[in-house]
C-alpha cells in the first residue's frame, strides 16, 4: 500500500530521508552521537538529519565532520532528559528538552523516524504523549533484535519492556507488529512467529497464552505470517522462528539475561586467553577468529529497540552507545524510513482491527505491510 | 540443629550416604547413568546406591564397574516413565516405574536423596504425591545452579519451573529455601538474595513483587541472609547476588534463554575457528584456553535442578545427561545429604511459619539451616 501523502518520506526531497536525532541523552554525550551520525552518513548518502540539543555544543562538533556538511539542521533545545528523570516529571515539564523536540519533529512530519540514546521510560512516555497510539493498538511495544542462527543473523523479540503486562489481544497485536517489523526492517517476506512459553507438560504455561496462541494462529494466513506455536527460551536465538512474541516483563528479563550471559562468556573467554603466557600467544594467533566471533555477538551491532504501535517510529539506542552503536541505530532508522514502515504498520493494525469487527471484509490495503 | 532420628543419614552406616537412583529415565539409557555412578563413586568413597530399573539390564552394567562392587542394591522396576508421559497419567498408573520406586526409597528413609534424569513434570508430580509438601510450604520450587562471577563460580536461581505462578508468600518461601540451599549446597554462610524484576523506572515491576520485596527484607535478619533488593536479568550471573528469586514462568524462560545464548556463542566460536585453514591452526594453539573456557560454562557441570519444599530432597538431572552430567548430579545429591540439608530446610521453613504466627517467638533450632 502507498503511504498517505502527509508522511515524512513524501515531504523530503525525492530519494532522501530525514532522521530526527536527540543528540543529548546518551551516557557518552553529544560527541558520540555526532560521531555515529558521521559514520552512518558516510555509508548512506541519502540520509539527512535534524539534530536536537545544545547548539553551542553541537555546531562545532558537526562542523568538524566534513561528511555532515549541508545535511544537518540543528535545533537548539535548552533542557536535557537525564537518566534519573522520572517519566511522569518529563511528561509534565519536558517541553524544552532535546528528546521532546526530537519526537515532535516526527509528529510534525518533518522526519520519518526519531533516534535517541536517552532514558527509555521518558522516551516511551513522551512518544506516547506526542505521537499517540495507533488506532486499534492497546499497548505499544518495544522490539529488539537478537543474534540468531537464521541466515540474516537476527531474530526480532517484542515486547522487551514497554509494558509489564499483556493480555491475549495485546499479544496478537505484538505478533502483527512484529511480523510487519521483520518484513520491513529485516526483509523477511513471510516471518515465522513463536509465542514464548514454558514447556512443562500439563502446566503448559498460562491460560492467556493458550488463548493468545489461538488468536495468533487464526490471524496468521490473512496477515501473511506463519505461526509456529509455543517456543521456549532456548529457541529465542534459533532458526525455528523469526519473531518472538511475549509480554514486556518476560521479554525484558529474557533480553537482559541473554545480554548478561553473553557478557559473562566474553569475560571468561578473555580470562581464558590471559591465563598463561602461552595462552596469550595463542590469543594473538586466534585474533582473527575471535574478531569474527565478536562481530557476530557484538551488542553494538544489534543496537536499536524500536517502539511499535505509535503514529510514527522511534528508535531507542542503548544509553551507553558509542559511535558504532549510534550508527547502527541510525542505519536501522533509515531502513525503516525507506520501507515506509510506519504507514505499512498502521495499515496492518487497522486491517486487523477491521477484520476483528467484520470477518467477511477483505482487506487488500494491508498486503506487503 | 540435629536431624530427627528417622532421617536416612542416621540409618546408614556411620559416615556413609545412600543415594536412590532412577536408572531408566534419561535419553541415553541406563548405561550413561551407571557410568555416571561409577565416576561419582570413584570420587566419593562414602557414597552408596539403591538403583531402580530393569535388573536384567542393570546387573551386567553394574557388574562391569569394579568401583561399584558391593555399593549398589538393585531394585527391579517393571515400568519406565517416558519423556512423553503426562504427569497425571504417571500419578495414577506409575506405581511400577523406576521413578516412583526411586522417590519411595527417600520416603521410606532408605536413601537421603533421589536422583533421576527422567521427565521433569512426572518427577515433580510423583515427588509431590509421595513425599508431600513440607508443612508451611505452599508451592515447592526447582532450584538450578548458574555459572557466575562469584568466587564459587555459581549462583542459585529458583523457581525455574515447578509452578508457573508465585505470590508474595511463595516468593518469600523461595528466598528462605534458596538461602538454605546456598548455605548447604554451596557453603555460602550468609547468602545474598535478589528478587528478579525489570528496571523501567516508574513501572517498577509488578505490584506483587513490591510486596514480596518487603516481606523478604523483613525476614532477612532472622533467616540469616542479606536481601539486596530488585535485580535485573543481567545480574543473574553477577557477583552482586548468590540467590535469584523469581516465579517459575520467568525463571524457566531465563534459564532456557541463558542456555540458548551460551549454546549459540559456543556454535559461533566453533564456526569462527573453523572458518579458514589459518583459524584452524589458531584453534589448535588456543586449545588449552578454549578448554579452560568450556570448563567454566559446560552445562554438564551445573547439572542438577533440586526440588525444594518437600519432605526429602530430589535432584533432577538433565534428560540428555551423559556420564559427566549424571556424576555432577550425584555429587550434588551427596553434598546435600552430607550437610543434612532436608532436615535443615524443614526447620527453616517451620521456623519462618511459626514466626509468621507469633512474631515474639525466638527459634534457635533453625540456626545454620
Amino acid at each position: 500500500m502507498r503511504a498517505h501523502p502527509k508522511n515524512a518520506a513524501e515531504r523530503a526531497p525525492a530519494g532522501r530521508f530525514t532522521i530526527s536525532v536527540d543528540a543529548m541523552g546518551g551516557d557518552r554525550g553529544p560527541a558520540a552521537v555526532v560521531a555515529g551520525m558521521a559514520d552512518s552518513a558516510a555509508h548512506h548518502p541519502e540520509m539527512d538529519f535534524i539534530v536536537h540539543g545544545d547548539s553551542a555544543l553541537l555546531k562545532p562538533l558537526i562542523g568538524r565532520k566534513q561528511v555532515l556538511n549541508g545535511r544537518c539542521r540543528i535545533r537548539h533545545a535548552r533542557d536535557v532528559v537525564s537518566m534519573d528523570d522520572k517519566p511522569s516529571q518529563v511528561m509534565r515539564n519536558g517541553q524544552e528538552t532535546s528528546m521532546w523536540a526530537a519526537i515532535d519533529a516526527v509528529r510534525a512530519g518533518e522526519a520519518a523516524t526519531a533516534v535517541s540514546c536517552g532514558n527509555t521510560g521518558a522516551l516511551m512516555a513522551i512518544s506516547m504523549l506526542r505521537l499517540r497510539k495507533l488506532p486499534g493498538v492497546n499497548r505499544p511495544a518495544i522490539a529488539c533484535l537478537w543474534p540468531s542462527r537464521n541466515p540474516g543473523g537476527f531474530n526480532v523479540m517484542l515486547d522487551v519492556g514497554a509494558d509489564i503486562r499483556a493480555d491475549e489481544r495485546d499479544l496478537l497485536q505484538y505478533a502483527l507488529m512484529g511480523a510487519s517489523y521483520a518484513r520491513n526492517g529485516l526483509g523477511i517476506a513471510r516471518p515465522r512467529i513463536g509465542l514464548l512459553n514454558v514447556g512443562t507438560e500439563e502446566f503448559k504455561g498460562r491460560p492467556e497464552l493458550k488463548r493468545a496462541g489461538d488468536l495468533i494462529a487464526a490471524n496468521a494466513p490473512r496477515a501473511d505470517f506463519e505461526y509456529v506455536g509455543f517456543i521456549e527460551g532456548g529457541d529465542i536465538p534459533s532458526a525455528r522462528v523469526d519473531v518472538i512474541v511475549t509480554d514486556g516483563f518476560t521479554g525484558n528479563v529474557a533480553l537482559k539475561t541473554g545480554e548478561g550471559t553473553a557478557s559473562l562468556i566474553r569475560a571468561f573467554l578473555r580470562e581464558a586467553f590471559e591465563a598463561t603466557p602461552l595462552s596469550r600467544i595463542a590469543a594473538l594467533l586466534a585474533m582473527t577468529s575471535l574478531r569474527r566471533l565478536n562481530r557476530r555477538i557484538d551488542p553494538r551491532r544489534v543496537n536499536g529497540g524500536v517502539f511499535l504501535g505509535l503514529n510514527g517510529t522511534v528508535v531507542k539506542s542503548h544509553g551507553s552507545a558509542d559511535a558504532t552503536g549510534v550508527s547502527a541505530a541510525l542505519g536501522l532508522a533509515l531502513q525503516l524510513a525507506r520501507s515506509g514502515f510506519s504507514e505499512k504498520l498502521a495499515a496492518r493494525v487497522a486491517s486487523a482491527a477491521a477484520q476483528g469487527k467484520d470477518t467477511k471484509g477483505e482487506n487488500k490495503g494491508g498486503a506487503g505491510g
